[in-house]
């Protein structure tokens, strides 16, 4: 059905369109009704002219290099820190608001890091930079689920292991990963399909992603910490992972050990747990009962069981969270952000 | 090449000869030149008869049921906690010393948990019950890398996730994993197949091994607590896991965040992980360098990479193993038992 597009609302530009969250993020619009008083799809030349329908409506893929973001009142990147790098400053110059998917901008202190549940409440004002950054994939839905439990108990550390699928990776990850796991399956000694990941994922796991820092932390675990401390606006709060890439095509799950300063009650716990926003507590009346990536259920939700308190340490528990990397990791949480800056006539 | 069988050698049998465990323990024999009298191969009645050829002679498999252990001197198991907790004691009355690698006998004070790099020394004599337990397949490298981490810094706390693969679940987890890849690369949305695990594996996670308890942690999560605890003789260790299966065909992998009383220094830590028994550091020169489960190396060797401290609190470290759970976690440890009682005298 196409929407009448209404002028009282924002011009948008996605960069990064033909991509897993680009894709996404224009799904969610439809979904949502976000409304919009035009719409520019960008992306590299390879995809420039390309057609693609937007709620009934095709648009033209253009090519970033000489896009003109002087009509735009909001832009969305999602097409690799790089990119950004480059191309934020120019849409920001030429008056575009920018709500950015990578790593780029997020821990310039003159730019907003936001997960609206957390901390929509940084969307009041314009920012200083012109930019908003949307934090990491894995970040988010722990931060989400920290604030709560920082509040009411007070966290000690989080000691957080992921399990990151392949579309964390962008479309080429998806594929490699098919490709690999059919190689694999008929050649048991075949050592699959390499390029976006190194060795091949296929049936094999990979715990490293992003570059490696010189302290032997992934710049991947780097974020998760420094996110978490600038969203929670926790300057010392200590959170330690170890990043692993495996074999599942989407949503990202963390095995995460929470130590708190005070003794937790599981019952409570789940509670507190289950009244956040857009949160499902699979094991809320049943005990270990769990999310998995494939079949957690509302994909717009954080996913959490397996919650439970350890028996020699309650200041202590674990809980087991999957949340869908490119919706909740990215381009819901983007979208989530326009949303809010709507709701206050920021943008 | 059939070797002369050994008359000063032990008489063994082998319980759950066609399963996976009992088919590498069959291998290491042969790679291993471990000696013997005269071998039994055990099932159950659905492979009684089977023809199985080993060193370049043909045994005929034997039902378990009215299986005489009388001539035997050592029976290795490894056909079920359940068929363990009936026949074991069976075995052990008609003479044989018991190598038990099910969770049966594990958690009883007249029996040993041996894994011989560390606890050799409980070998001495031969045990009260007359069996010797083979720790599960998680807990066995976990505790070859903590021991010389306890002796050196002392551990205030092991917070662990594995990634643990179908094989732990024997041939039809390994059959199940690939039928259910199979599926799901014909059709993405097919529900994969079920049975071993639920929900399927292909593509997917399963942060749940082994029944739960009444505390929300699983049977697989309190062994890994309860047994190094034991191997290690340290009744107050605090290991705290989560266990999750991962779609990987073999080798268990575990991320283990090790909090010491001491503060630790890595290349004092990675020489020291190094200078254990079949232990290989990938990140000794590297830092950085990983074991996957396809691309590890030796699966004789317990694999480790990423060892890092944390900058913010020098006290904790990460690190990465990698272990093949067949043969260290199982067929392995209970070969390299039976050889440390035949250094005895024990045997
Ligand atoms: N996937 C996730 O879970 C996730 C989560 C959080 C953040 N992010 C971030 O979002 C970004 C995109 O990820 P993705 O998963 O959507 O990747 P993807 O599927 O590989 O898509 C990449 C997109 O960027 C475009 N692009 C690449 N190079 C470009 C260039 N030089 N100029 C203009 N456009 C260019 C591509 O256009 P063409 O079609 O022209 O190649 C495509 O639209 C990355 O920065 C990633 O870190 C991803
Ligand atoms: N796989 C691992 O990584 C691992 C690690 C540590 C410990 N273990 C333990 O080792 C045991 C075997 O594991 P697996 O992986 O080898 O399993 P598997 O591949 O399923 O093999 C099971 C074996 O047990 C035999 N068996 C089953 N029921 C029997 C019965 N009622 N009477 C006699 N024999 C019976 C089977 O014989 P048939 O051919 O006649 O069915 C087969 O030889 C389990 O207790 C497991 O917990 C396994």
């Amino acid at each position: 059905m196409p929407r009448v597009t209404d002028p009282a609302a924002p011009r948008i530009a996605l960069v990064g369109a033909t991509g897993v969250v680009g894709t996404t993020l224009l799904q969610l619009i439809e979904e949502r009704g976000f409304r919009y008083r035009d719409l520019h799809l960008v992306a590299s030349a390879r995809s420039a002219g390309r057609e693609v329908a937007v709620e009934g409506r095709s648009y033209q893929v253009q090519d970033l290099d000489g896009f003109d973001f002087s009509g735009i009142d909001v832009a969305f990147f999602s097409a690799g820190a790089r990119v950004s790098t480059t191309f934020v400053p120019k849409a920001v110059a030429q008056g575009a608001l920018v709500i950015d998917n990578t790593s780029a901008f997020r821990m310039d202190p003159d730019t907003p890091l936001v997960v609206p549940q957390v901390n929509a409440h940084e969307l009041d004002t314009r920012p200083a930079s012109g930019i908003i950054a949307n934090p990491n994939c894995s970040t988010i839905p722990l931060v989400r689920l920290l604030k709560p439990v920082q509040e009411r108990w007070g966290i000690r550390q989080a000691v957080v292991s992921t399990y990151q699928a392949a579309s964390g990776a962008g479309y080429s990850g998806i594929e490699e990963l098919r490709a690999g796991a059919r190689a694999v399956l008929d050649d048991p000694d075949s050592t699959g399909v390499t390029g976006t990941f190194s060795p091949s994922l296929a049936f094999d796991l990979i715990p490293r992603i992003d570059r490696l820092l010189e302290d032997g932390f992934t710049f991947e675990e780097q974020k998760m910490l420094q996110e978490s401390r600038k969203i929670l606006a926790l300057p010392h709060l200590d959170v330690t992972t170890t990043c692993v890439r495996v074999p599942v095509v989407n949503s990202h799950s963390e095995a995460a050990w929470i130590e708190c300063h005070n003794p937790v009650d599981r019952t409570e716990l789940v509670q507190l747990l289950a009244q956040q926003q857009e949160v499902t507590v699979h094991d809320l009346t049943t005990p270990g009962a769990f999310p998995t990536p494939r079949t957690a259920g509302d994909p717009n939700h954080v996913h959490v069981g397996r919650v439970r308190v350890a028996a020699h340490n309650p200041r202590g528990f674990w809980m087991w969270i999957v949340a869908d990397n490119v919706r909740i990791g990215a381009a819901l949480n983007a979208l989530q952000i326009a949303e809010a800056l709507t709701e206050r006539g920021v943008l």
